[in-house]
């Protein structure tokens, strides 16, 4: 998308203090790691200035890329003595700026532990170091008839320590869940550099749940180092069907009834026109151009069991008055019909600048909410394309808008935010899969009250009492004390030029 | 079991400045709850004294039975100004004394609040007060083809807000995963009376996950008061299968093996001989008494699917040299398997006193396991009944011993120990899906170290800074310090008679 004008964002002002001792931060770093795993020319951090929320970008301090536990513990012991803020980062896919820099903060990138450790199938486990990337991982045991199951869109890219911070989600993560549901374990270096590990691979740990709260925590109670994730074995069988509808009302319908008939399929993914238009264009799968609204559903198993289940579906489907139902009739097929669906980003950054929405809503709001975004966004004169997670509940609109019109862009933001307040209201929430990161931080506020946000604040200030990780991410900048990463409150006065890094 | 002498368990040592407030304390929660809803009589305590841990008693220091989220609120709002230990109560039939009470404490017990709020299928969810029993809420829903997944032994009986305590698993867990898996939603009252709502329904809410947290506890972190619990739709049909094998070992190989070959049946549960014997004579269920070790294992969908996953099963089942394989030909047939599994506590209780261990090891370790444990008892003089889940690795031996002859009880908790140490040492750990409670607070330095332990604490005290709820379990007592509830730490000088509750 290129460089694009910060606008509504605060980020947290660097500590003068930091900055200052920048020479003593590298040389630390530098006695702890080999040499070139602490990278700190201004040219190579430009690398990291960003991640999927490319929108908005800092220089970090510096960026470390260290190959063991042991070496990450050694950095953190070296950090937390000066007191220097951390962002952990895996590949950088966030969509919601949960990697992006701080100017006074170490990056610490964990794309150099990319082994995997053990598969064990008796236990159904994989060991892997946290830089694997997801789809690695499905890829190392597919042979043996196994797979990892929550596969985000850029599963090709993302890494599971990623997937753990945001608690990713996916395609298929109707049936199988998110990555809270197929985490076993992790090992990971708190604040201090002390290292624990969390979860033997039992489904229940005696004592605290600390796993579960490592789950989605956003890289700010620690850095995971390594994961034991959960090995499913494949289905005999599966198989993409498509189903057109006369409007976006009708599919939102067909997903709530089938879900409350107590039918489960692998994935039941939404395209409205827009992103039919724009995949299709794309991936060139077979969608039905003429439809107002798209269901993928898939279904697994037998021959028998697959027919079964679709049979029931289009049962409901004929109900709202589906008017094309086609069935993936090879492998090939049925891989262009997830070809154009997980391209569906990158095939709309194509044709336009974007964001992406995350609210989730209940399934008995999917349609009243599916309408009220459409309003929304025509309020603001833009164009959105609605492709998602139907069966979650987990909405993804892409406002459409052009990064060079700062007009355009604020609007986009404000639909954005319109179109989350939306989801909660409903019932919902601000993120199903993304996480919150920079992006929805001051949104949290609409969700949550004082004594919710105090609450996670003190269980996050139980492993970081000094907000070392991640700390402008996730909870909101007003109201922050001393205790809770204030000290470095964003002031409107002495935040970083809103004009900053427009390139 | 009848009443039980105090043996190795140190309770902690009550304050007697509290002892000495205790009509005060009676009277501030007179002022907040009608009057038939406080026990402050004796005698009325009694029914309090224990739970499913019957050989430790204590009396509390008062009961409550409020009715509504705002009456606990009221209670805790009480408490917390006079700084009373609160224990939680369901229905106490925690098999780890996650409900004794202490002398100094108030137990607040939910079995008032029982009402099933909403029932809400699009979304596949229902709301609940804590107090409602598992069983009812399947109950409720059963007629629209619905049920809630989790299904302890104890079902009939106990309350969701115990399942939630100890994230209760049960016999259908291998499929379904266990209480936090269909966990979406929580009302908590905290320690000062503050109510605050976790989780909307959704799968990953925004910020830190402290639903998860939550789940598993042990009434440590507040008071949950309402759940929302996930349900699912009844198969099309189920059947279990009674499997015989020659030895323990062979069972336990075919169950690695069945689960490494990626199949997940609902449900594979294992008995050796001497359950078998047991609950053969309690259920008359037809289970083969010749067998060394039985795997109940029950499949579920259409016919064509059962018949699918039977034969790979059975298939399995012959590299073992299953002995009998005997399918369930009637509904009558398959509910008096089921039925004599889920009586063997009880049948058991019929025949002999005995503790039930609850640790989990992984599949791959579970023959060794297995024949280590009868080592272990065999050893102490003492018998065993193993009845276990075994798809989860989570094994149930109980020991077998005469409450009568305090020699006997001390070996038969020695073992135990041991054997609880054993699966830790295999890789596994102390609960599966009772809970640590009192029973297993001491053996939580064998799983974990000072930094995992001080986390947990660091974590509890970020909801509980005054480690008011439950504070006499799960945590060793030994080195608890100011912070962490140690102010009346157990003190072998002070401690309660070890003859107390001798009855």
């Amino acid at each position: 998308m290129g460089g694009a004008i910060v606008t509504s964002i605060q980020f947290l002002k660097p500590d003068p203090s930091i900055l200052a001792r920048r020479d003593d931060i590298v040389s630390s770093l530098r006695s702890v790691l080999p040499d070139e795993a602490v990278v700190s020319d201004p040219v190579q951090l430009r690398a990291f200035e960003t991640d999927g929320f490319t929108a908005y970008r800092r220089l970090p301090l510096a960026v470390v890329l260290p190959s063991s536990t042991e070496e990450v513990a050694a950095v953190m012991e070296a950090l937390a003595r000066k007191k220097v803020p951390v962002v952990p980062r895996g590949a950088g896919t966030s969509l919601c700026g949960g990697a992006i820099p701080q100017e006074d903060a170490v990056i610490v990138s964990l794309t150099r532990m990319s082994r995997i450790l053990e598969v064990d199938y008796p236990n159904r486990l994989a060991r892997v170091e946290a830089g694997v990337t997801n789809l690695s991982i499905s890829e190392a045991v597919s042979a043996d008839g196994f797979f990892y199951a929550p596969d985000p869109s850029s599963q090709l890219a993302c890494t599971i320590g990623g997937n753990i911070a945001m608690n990713s989600g996916g395609a298929h993560c109707l049936k199988y869940g998110v990555t809270t549901n197929n985490l076993l374990g992790v090992t990971m270096v708190l604040y201090d550099g002390t290292v624990i590990r969390l979860g033997e691979g039992e489904l229940d740990p005696a004592g605290l749940d600390l796993l579960g709260l490592v789950c989605g925590s956003e890289g700010q109670l620690g850095l995971v180092t390594e994961a034991i994730v959960r090995l499913i074995a494949k289905p005999a069988g599966a198989q993409p069907v498509l189903f057109g509808f006369a409007s976006s009302e009708k599919a939102g319908d067909c997903v709530a009834d089938i879900i409350a008939a107590g039918i489960i399929p692998v994935a039941i993914e939404f395209m409205d026109k827009e992103a039919i238009a724009i995949c299709e264009a794309f991936a060139k799968a077979g969608y039905p151009l003429d439809a107002e609204a798209l269901l993928i559903v898939e279904v697994e198993g037998s021959d028998k069991e697959m027919a079964d289940q679709l049979g029931r579906i289009v049962e409901i489907a004929r109900r709202h008055d589906v008017q094309t139902i086609k069935e993936s009739q090879s492998a090939t097929e049925a891989a262009l019909i997830w070809k154009g669906r997980k391209s569906a980003f990158g095939a709309t950054g194509r044709v336009a600048d974007y964001i992406c929405m995350d609210g989730t809503v209940p399934l008995s709001q999917l349609a009243y909410v599916l309408k009220e975004t459409g309003e929304i966004v025509k309020r603001y004169g833009l164009r959105a394309a609605n492709v998602f997670h139907a069966g979650d509940g987990n909405m993804h609109p892409l406002i459409l808008y052009d990064v060079n019109d700062p007009v355009k862009r604020q609007k986009a933001e404000d639909a954005g935010n319109d179109i989350l307040r939306l989801c909660v209201d409903a019932g919902g929430c601000l993120t199903g899969e993304h996480g919150v990161g920079i992006e929805k931080r001051d949104l949290m506020t609409h969700q949550y009250n004082d004594t919710d946000l105090d609450q996670m604040k003190a269980v996050r200030a139980a492993f970081d009492p000094e907000w070392i990780f991640n700390p402008s991410k996730v909870f909101p900048l007003e109201g922050r004390g001393e205790t809770d990463g204030g000290k470095a409150s964003a002031d409107p006065d002495t935040r970083p030029s809103p004009m900053e890094a427009a390139e």
